[in-house]
């Protein structure tokens, strides 16, 4: 626990959430994440599956890379963040953009017990694709040597939100100039086999599952 | 130029592209960066607006925030990922996704020179809605004041792209399972007005221009 920042130093001064489950449901409907740590004193940020079990999030990778192959505890940034639409005013200055972030800070730890490693592989799959691994065959002992997982504890965890029409100040708003929102979605399309699926096999449910969740 | 990290150390191994096009491409078409920093030795990853203009990138926000106030140059890495299918396969471990991220490091210097200022934020206001500027009352003193301007220069830059059908063992192929892809897109909708916008009024052409290049 060396190097703890002062968390209230750092500024989320506007459009700061306090409701954990605000935070949750951010983490819960993200495609990705953006996963910061140092090396040599630098920043670094990559996008990294991801799934939260509670209060703690897991992530793996490949065994041989530098983030995974670390022993002890790394500290480490997690985002999530949603973009829901841009925000169009009669200034430059009051362009925004609609919102929903999540930045957790923590300990990342290197997951060693194999029960917990082959709960949190199944998580960071379902968390995409829910209840895919019933569809699947189970893996196996040299898949498990070749993937690495890390446990981010929650210490501290922001939200940002941003929602509703651009705020122009007042000497703008009678300005003949349109202002309101670009509202932004993502969606998922319908599942295109791959060659070896039988031509006849429908599409599994995970699949409608993942559309439902992530849709909007 | 301290604390320069071994960029070779950084590993990127798979997936690796190796063309300034490609990484200027998925930075022009991004809707938002995770942009990270170090802060009490510890990352900080959080999501803002920026702009490309050639090898330097532009990002910008109140000049109170902890990011902007720092005067002198401030080690940052800036990530660009767009998420672009999920990749349903035979077994947990060959679950991927298909994306384009990009990775860039370098150092992040104030911006003070008025012109430069306002040409970076015309071109952040202007990645997100194209020449938006020209339908907007100008930019006050005020504004101006309240807003701080970074420029980074890319000393670094990553490309991972992902794309295709999933990669199987072998011995999966034949398994009577489902596996492909589950598209994933991104789309801007019709602008709705704000309340101060006359009912007769078309949406201005900036909004289409934004359809189309974020469209995918």
């Amino acid at each position: 626990m060396t190097d703890q920042p002062d968390f209230a130093k750092i500024r989320y001064v506007k459009r700061k959430v306090e409701d954990e489950a605000v935070a949750h449901a951010i983490l819960d409907q993200g495609l990705v994440a953006h996963v910061g740590f140092v090396v040599d004193g630098r920043p670094m940020v990559i996008p990294m599956a991801y799934a939260r079990d509670g209060k703690r999030l897991y992530i793996h990778g490949a065994s041989k890379t530098r983030i995974i192959r670390k022993t002890g505890d790394l500290p480490m940034c997690l985002t999530v963040t949603h973009i829901d639409g841009l925000v169009v005013a009669r200034s430059g200055f009051n362009h925004s953009a609609n919102y929903r972030c999540c930045v957790v800070h923590g300990l990342a730890r290197p997951v060693t017990d194999d029960a917990e490693f082959d709960h949190a592989l199944q998580l960071i799959t379902e968390h995409l694709l829910p209840n895919r691994y019933a569809e699947v065959r189970p893996v196996t002992a040299q898949e498990r040597k070749a993937t690495g997982v890390l446990a981010l504890e929650i210490e501290a965890i922001t939200v940002k939100v941003r929602s509703g029409p651009p705020v122009d100040e007042p000497e703008d708003q009678p300005l003949e100039l349109w202002s309101g929102i670009l509202p932004i979605s993502t969606s998922l399309g319908r599942g295109v086999p791959d060659a070896f699926t039988p031509a006849t096999m429908a599409e599994p449910a995970s699949l409608s599952a993942a559309r439902r969740k992530f849709a909007g």
